[in-house]
């Protein structure tokens, strides 16, 4: 066992007390009221990156801030790796599917559950620890050090772009690590090449000035909810494809010796099926489930309100009724042309007799990764370190949009090296992060850092 | 200006003062937590009733409790009168879309805003009001009168039937009168000789076991609130006819001397458009609106909840989707087999991967007048002598489920005389009656009384 491993293991309770204070406050993004939560949450970890031994700085935005910690201590020719994560987490309604409140983090078989355990907050921390660790252990890092914490990417990463792009020379980096994706599955490590990218809006269909007795009206004057229900409705074809005009433009298909890595994975249907307790699996006819998950768009219905929806019965025809839609999209799709796609059908199909309203609430591009260099092979060698076993390299169907930022910005790779595992709530009920793959976690960025610093000061002294 | 006028005339005040306090009750009977006030409000009639001059009692059901009132001291060949009214109310939400508080009656432009207001306390105290009246100025009534006020209107009258049934002999009467319905226009008295019935469901979709990421499950798991769009999308084809097989199989269709009256009402489709304020109205192609309104059946949504529907974005894959839907009915459509044919319909049209849930929240038949008799002429005279001119003959969208009930059960006729107006927002926020009409409906009501005591008794001596 290396020293830093011993450090890690010998400081473990402290780590994990100190998460569950990090978990315990309520940094929900979406919601206004929960502003001055994310204020405290960005000061709590500057305060992490201060007493660990980096440099912080609580960067405003207008929305909630960004979080920077610098260490520059490390040898001419070293490179400097940026370490990203989000401090803000998703709303947790509906709250009575909790079986442990949100912010309360508790343990149970071996899972830490807590909103923001996994997503983001858990493999944040995975990343102090290991710089604390690398500090305590040897009083430097091996690589020069960026820590961006942000406190928006459940809300889309607002403000993440403009500031990236402000601050590109102090940000200057030779690579880009992100943990905040899944393994593929328990005990296999993996490296995500691929991510979707998110067109999110909300579509208001507004018929009469006031709800209406469905009686005394019903039948004469159209109803919102079922003409939202309609519209909904011709969004895909009979076969699951999407019949938005003009939606698979941009769509490059993944390359075959992709598509025949994935199909060696260790997947069944009936598995996701058992997890999720479902009977039967649907969307786009001729596609695997993985292809369906990791290299087609979607379009999705992620919520609907209209009417009455209490207890009983109430006969009223609603004066408006409301979806949230968002679909994900596979390169070279745009967030922003696909939005515009998307209102532009919705006002096509939408019935005379209500209007409608499409708000772009929003987006982020879809990427693929370039599979080589010394981040990727150190993040190969890391994780093999850490789980005994080569990581696997697979896709996902989430989103990251701000991967594709730090590439085209500050134009360094990025590796992907999530400690999430399938089933993990990440943005549902009973949100979990394995407590096993949090150490684990830590030894594999400890190593990281060691083996990215290795390989690119050859590479560039080469 | 007859005495019983004049007495209206005089205790004006107190009247609506009473009234007042009878909306104030917040008597919602398809919300549980307000059982008890309820049960207060069901008091608060039996103490007026009592008051005024008439014996009361109040019948528990499984549900909210009957309130019966009788005056049994005309002389002998004087007909038995049924006044039909019901102290419950819709619920209020949306609340903020109230200007004045529901339960705060308040007087705004010659219209007194409460729910309640016209559906149906306010229409219920007309009759009260006038029965005191009588009582007041000449100590007696012109007929024998019972009174029944149900607290289960808004949720399906689920008691009435059976309590009408056990009760027949104690309730036998030769009319019934119901003051529950709209006029077809300001100044324009209006005998309702049609309602539509109603057979009402509520759709539970279910899928994943819990709401899922909608990046890392979307386009492999099935959607329900997508499922439950599609779903609702198939209840009508392109030109707004019901495509649920079956569902017309038992429609009467209306006379052509009907249909032809219907045309010649003062009723455009622009004053529809411009009271509700939309742009366009929509519904089954090849009828009139008012033909749509009063003499078709129907299927609406009347509310829809899924996923996340607050501030913001999330990005779900909802586990479940939520539709209340409601059909009205036309004779002799039944709303028992309707339900059953909404059902297998829903059943027949859902993907795999979701499983489907219909509760069947309540139904009520349709129901058309035959339009002879002492009680209708009555009716005619009463409204003549009250607004100054002839009733016309309507028809309405609504339901009142219990005038067949009553027709079927007591074998008595049913007169629809009622003060309500369009765009009383009834089921709806700011519910109001105008304050004019409670005061003609008193004298319509008083006169009611004496006509049909006149001329019944003369009928029973022919």
């Amino acid at each position: 066992m290396s020293a830093l491993q011993q450090w890690l293991a010998a400081h473990d309770a402290r780590a994990f007390a100190d998460l569950d204070a990090f978990l315990r406050l309520p940094s929900i993004s979406a919601r206004s009221e929960h502003a001055g939560d994310c204020a405290r949450t960005a000061q709590f970890v500057a305060d992490t990156l201060t007493r660990i031994g980096l440099t912080a700085r609580i960067e405003p935005t207008p929305g909630h801030p960004i979080v920077v910690g610098e260490w520059r201590g490390a040898p001419a020719g070293a490179p400097t790796l940026l370490i990203y994560g989000h401090y803000d987490v998703q709303p947790v309604e509906p709250l009575e599917l909790w079986t442990s409140p949100p912010f309360e983090p508790t343990v149970r078989d071996g899972k830490l559950f807590a909103r923001g355990a996994v997503d983001d907050k858990g493999q944040l921390w995975i990343h102090l620890m290991a710089l604390e660790a690398h500090l305590a252990v040897h009083g430097r890092l091996p690589i020069n050090v960026i820590v961006l914490a942000e406190g928006e990417e459940e809300v889309g990463s607002a403000h993440l772009e403009e500031f990236l792009a402000r601050e590109r020379e102090r940000l200057a980096c030779d690579a880009v690590v992100i943990s905040d994706s899944t393994m593929f599955a328990p005990g296999i490590p993996s490296i995500l090449s691929s991510l979707r990218g998110l067109a999110y809006v909300q579509i208001d269909v507004r018929g009469p000035a006031g709800d209406l007795h469905s009686g005394m009206y019903g039948g004469a004057v159209v109803n919102p909810a079922m003409a939202l229900a309609r519209i909904l409705a011709t969004l895909h074809d009979a076969d699951g494809r999407i019949a938005i005009p003009g939606f698979y433009d941009t769509v490059r298909t993944f390359p075959d010796h992709v598509r025949a890595a994935m199909r060696e994975l260790p997947f069944s249907d009936a598995g996701l099926m058992h997890e999720v307790q479902v009977d039967a699996l649907g969307g786009e006819a001729g596609y695997t489930t993985l292809e369906k998950l990791w290299t087609r768009p979607t379009c999705e219905v992620n919520g609907l309100l209209s009417g009455y929806t209490g207890e009983g019965a109430k006969t009223v025809l609603p004066a408006t009724a409301m979806a949230k839609v968002s679909c994900r999209l596979v390169p070279d799709q745009d967030p922003v042309v696909i939005a515009q796609l998307l209102e532009a059908h919705v006002r096509r199909v939408a019935p005379p007799g209500v209007s409608i309203t499409v708000t772009h609430l929003h987006g982020g591009r879809p990427w693929r990764a370039d599979l080589q260099g010394p981040i990727i092979d150190a993040g190969r060698a890391a994780l093999a370190a850490a789980f005994g076993r080569e990581p696997v390299i697979t896709g996902e169907g989430g989103s990251i949009p701000v991967v594709g930022d730090f590439e085209r910005i500050l134009g360094a790779p990025v590796l992907l090296m999530g400690f999430g595992l399938p089933g993990e709530n990440a943005h549902a009920p009973d949100e979990w992060i394995a407590v096993d793959n949090v150490r684990r976690g830590m030894h594999a960025a400890a190593v990281l850092y060691e083996e990215y610093g290795r390989r690119a000061s050859i590479t560039s002294h080469q």
